[in-house]
Parts: structure tokens; sequence; C-alpha cells
């Protein structure tokens, strides 16, 4: 289904009909971060500790530079294989470069297929970086913001609107120098990104996800967080955003292959003359809408 | 006018409409990749060669993580003073994030305005990692993409799609230890990554921009790109292509607009139902379209 939805398959509209009335129960947990802070290291760590509790857990990672997706230096490689063997893991990579609509599209739908497929917990694996990236990892239930100390690009990259989706910050690599000098750093950067009166501050948890280290305090904040929201309505609030997202974005796709297939709009005569400056961008753009 | 392209002033059209007959002139080169790499540094080296020759040199960061974009280190600042006081060389940040359109927007956008006001030579400072990232460092005319020994995620940023969009590649700071290493790998790797047969192998050129050196070979290897581009008349062919994606995103733009402001489309009570799993997403977003 995964691979349907990667290379946009016309059987897709059918079947999310079908699977429609199964979803709405996982919860998404977004791990977003630089490259090398660790996220796969510790979205392996939460699979872990979900399994213990019982739970099916699906992994999806859109990071193309993450081990899961086929970037793995062998130690990770090897650390994985712990789930490979379990019926209840499933972990995904998902290629939508240059696709329709790309990741805004195929990552709710893939979501969504994890969803009804029953597993309990979902975690989708983002790098922190890139506009289409951060809609993505604000598309989960809970965002997951990692950092390392000893990363030069650690602050750099929290820069990069990072702070202001965090619901939980995870200082990894906490046993390295300066982990406690990112933590108060971090500190201070959250409460100035703050938007106003919030119930929920984000916490900072430090863990050493290779060797296990933290993940129950991990799991704890992220089971804080989940009650907060419901508590307030803005789990329910979080969903309706992603649908919406959801919807938009294939009404857009729809659109935007119709443009490209219909010869008619006149696309690549416009572009020429939009090339040579003989026309200017808004008035071909909207040629192309009237016109079609 | 930058700032109306950020905030999507309606006057836009017009205006556009006005500069198209002064556009089509500026070469922008697009330098690209992970933070940290030096692509400011680099930025700032590349604006003193081109005035060297007496060009007007513009530079748009949209990378946020950017010193051009006020993330700066105090060293970054200060080197980029040297050209604060020239009247021949722009700097400007820009900020798109939650705008409609976004980077695919606005930045064509921009370029366009720098290219109307007679700049010779447009810089487009981009982090290489990122969907709309890699399709915005595409717009370029000459594409940099930029490593540096030391970064273990050097090659792991190169996976995240770089490596092929690469028309110069550039290893940065390669007084530092790993540089020839990173260079065989990078040759390997750009070999491998090679589509079919072409008549331009992009060349890596080692730099120490921070002190100047390995500017000139950049430079030299730009020039040949650019002969054997308009050579072949591919460079043609690059413009009609940005211009395609410029209308394309604009009109996009427009429709997604339109879907926002038309109450009458129900975007909110269709991702309530695709959320509680009443509905589809692409049933619901056939009822946006049809419904309009």
């Amino acid at each position: 289904l995964i691979s349907w939805i990667e290379n946009a398959s016309p059987a897709l509209p059918m079947i999310m009909k079908e699977l429609a009335p199964d979803t709405g129960r996982a919860h998404v947990i977004g791990v977003t971060g630089a490259p090398g802070v660790g996220k796969s290291t510790t979205a392996t760590a939460l699979i872990r500790a979900h399994r213990a509790r019982g739970e099916r857990v699906g992994v999806l990672a859109v990071d193309p530079s993450s081990p899961f997706s086929g970037g793995a230096l062998l130690g990770d490689r090897v650390r994985m294989q712990e789930h490979a063997l379990d019926p209840d893991v499933y972990i995904r990579s998902m290629a939508t470069r240059g696709h329709l609509g790309g990741l805004a599209v195929a990552t709710p739908q893939a979501l969504r297929a994890y969803d009804a497929a029953g597993f309990d917990t979902v975690i989708v694996e983002t790098v922190g970086v890139g506009q289409s990236e951060l809609e993505v990892a604000e598309t989960a239930d809970t965002i997951l913001v990692l950092l390392a100390p000893g990363m030069g690009d650690g602050i750099q990259a929290a820069k990069a609107g990072i702070l202001e989706i965090g619901d939980i910050f995870v200082v990894n690599k906490s046993d390295r120098e300066g982990a406690q000098a990112l933590v108060r750093e971090l500190r201070t950067m959250i409460a100035l990104a703050q938007r106003g009166p919030q119930d929920w501050k984000p916490p900072i948890v430090m863990t050493v996800a290779s060797e296990h280290r933290g993940i129950s305090d991990l799991l704890e904040a992220i089971d804080r967080f989940r009650a907060s929201q419901a508590d307030t309505g803005r789990a329910q609030k979080r969903r309706v955003a992603r649908a919406r997202r959801e919807v938009e974005s294939i009404a857009l796709a729809k659109l935007r292959a119709e443009f490209r297939l219909d010869g008619e709009t006149g696309l690549d005569d416009l572009a020429e003359a939009v090339s040579r400056g003989e026309l200017d961008p808004y008035a071909a753009a909207d040629q192309m809408v009237i016109g079609h």
C-alpha cells in the first residue's frame, strides 16, 4: 500500500475510502532533528519501549539520509535488526521526491495506512531542516525535537524553525561533553520561542538512546503530553488540522496533475514567453487558470 | 520589493508586469550544502571575485540558518562587512515559511527582482536538505554543491539528493584533514550518480573560502560551465524550466488562496469528517474541487 502511495497509484481513492472507517486510532510520534543527532537510534529505542507495553509499532522514515532509508552505517543496521523479525513492528522508508505533491501528500497517506493496519504507535522520522520536512513533522500528534551536544549546528538547526514546533525536546548523546550547556541554552531559547500563554511547557529530556538511557523518562514525557492534549481538546484539533492539510494537498495535487496533463493550458509556451521577458509570471498563471 | 514578495503583496502582479521586459539577463548561482560547510563564506568570496570583474552582485539567502539571515557568529558578520558599504552589492535574506506557496513562489520572484534591478550575478544560498530547498536550488543557472571534510554528515547530506543536482562540487575547508579522501569518495559517487551520457562532467574544486583560496579555480569552473551550457542550448532550457515552475507555483498559490478564502468549500467540515474516519481524504478533495 505504501508503494502505491509513493507512486500515486490511481487505485488510492478507492482504497482510502475502504480504509477510512478503520482510521483515527494510531498515535503518531514525530522524531525530527538535524542529521547525526540520533533520530533513528531514538526511534529504535522507542520501538522497544512501546513493544514492552504490548503495542504494535510502525516506523515511517521520510528522511532520505536516515539509516532506515538505506543510508545506514553497519552499526546502525545491526541495532535495527533487533526488531527485524518481530511481526508487530513494521519499518519502512519512503521516497517521494519528484512525485505529485511530494511529502505533503504521501506522508499523511502513509500514516493513514499504518493507522488502518492497526498500529498503536507510529513513529515518523524526518530531518529537521527544510520547509516540507517541517510541515511533515507538524502533522504528528506528538513532536519530539532531537538535539545533541558537540554538533556545532545544533542550535543553528534549532533556529530553522524547529524550536517552535517541539512538544518535547530530547538532548540525545547526553553523556557527551556540553550536554548540560546545551540543555541550559535550549531552556532559554524555548522560553523565548514560547508564543503566548500555554499550559504545556515543552520539557527537555536527556537520553543516550544507543544505551537505552533516558528512554523511560522520554516515554513518560510523551504520556504526560498526550494526557494534557486530550484534556484540552487539542489532540483532536491537531488531527483535524492534519486532515485539513491532507485534503488540501490532495486537491492541489489533483489540480496540478490536471494542469500538467492538459496540453491546452500551454504551460510550455507560457514558460518560454516568461523566460524571454515577454510575459510576466502572474499574467501567465492567470492564463493557465482561466484557460483551463 | 522583496518584502512585498515575502508578504505576497496584492501589488505584485502589476509590478511584475512592469519588470518583465527588464528580466532575463542575470546569472543565478545556487550555493547549496549542509549547515556548516561554509556556504555564506563561499558566497562572500564569490561576491569579491565577481566585484573584481566589475559586476553588480546580489545575494539571496533562503537558508534560515544562514549567517546572512541573522544566524551569524560574530566572525562571519565581520567578514561580510567587507561588502556592506558597496552600492553594487545587495545582500538579503528571505523568510517565507507559512506564506502562500512558500519558497517555491517567493524565490523565483525575488530572483526576478534582482534580475530586473540590473544585477549581473545573483547568488542564492539554500540549505542542501529538504524537498522545497532542493527545488529552489534547482532553479539556479549554475548549481554549486558544497561539502567539507570532517563533517560526519557530508556524504549523508550528499545522499539527500544533492549529488544529482550539482553542476560543480566544492570541497571547502580543504586545508583540513580528510579533504583528499572526501574528494576521492565524491568522485566515485558523482560517477555513480551520473545519469546517462552527458558532455559535462561535474568538476570538484577545492577551496578554503575563508582565506579566498581556490576561488579563482571556482570562478573558472563556473565560466566553463556557463560556456558549455550556452553552447548546447541547455542554459535557455533551464531558464524555461524555471519560468515553468514559477508560473505553475503562482497558479497553484492562486488556487490555494481561493480554496482558503472561500468558506463555501467547507474545508473545515471536510477535515473534521476525515479526522473522524467518516470520509476519506480523496472524496473530501473531490468535494472541495467540485464544490468550488
